[in-house]
């Protein structure tokens, strides 16, 4: 994970590899659901064989403990 | 649909709007199905409440008429 600053902001950012492009769609759900669950939101990025995962709190304008507990949840999906 | 440069590659792009996570995310899944149907694949970024969709032919390093069609076909997953 790199922290960077997106329009002010700081985000901690990971760009996760695939075979294909249906391989990155079903990361893409499968963080999805994990974000939905947590009600807290992810910048996902879909591309032909990979995801930008962003995760940061807009409501504090920057990182929350929150956003690494999920970058590791995100972590496991990808592992898993 | 806007034309844009990204990486010296020219893309048409449209930012479609939704009224929470999950309608973004279910719409990102229904065009990346499309996607995958026609063998030909976008930039799909997912965010609370919109998904930001870039059509471009990597090979040709721009639009071709293909692109027009599968943005046609985007908004069409959208209004139905």
């Amino acid at each position: 994970w790199q922290p960077l600053t997106v329009d002010g902001e700081q985000r901690l950012r990971r760009v996760f590899k695939f075979k294909n492009f249906a391989e990155a769609l079903a990361f893409t759900q499968r963080v999805g659901d994990l974000a939905e669950e947590a009600d807290h939101h992810p910048a996902l990025l879909t591309e032909w064989g990979k995801v930008t995962v962003d995760w940061w709190t807009h409501k504090i304008g920057g990182l929350h403990r929150n956003d690494f507990i999920m970058a590791a949840k995100t972590d496991r999906v990808y592992s898993s």
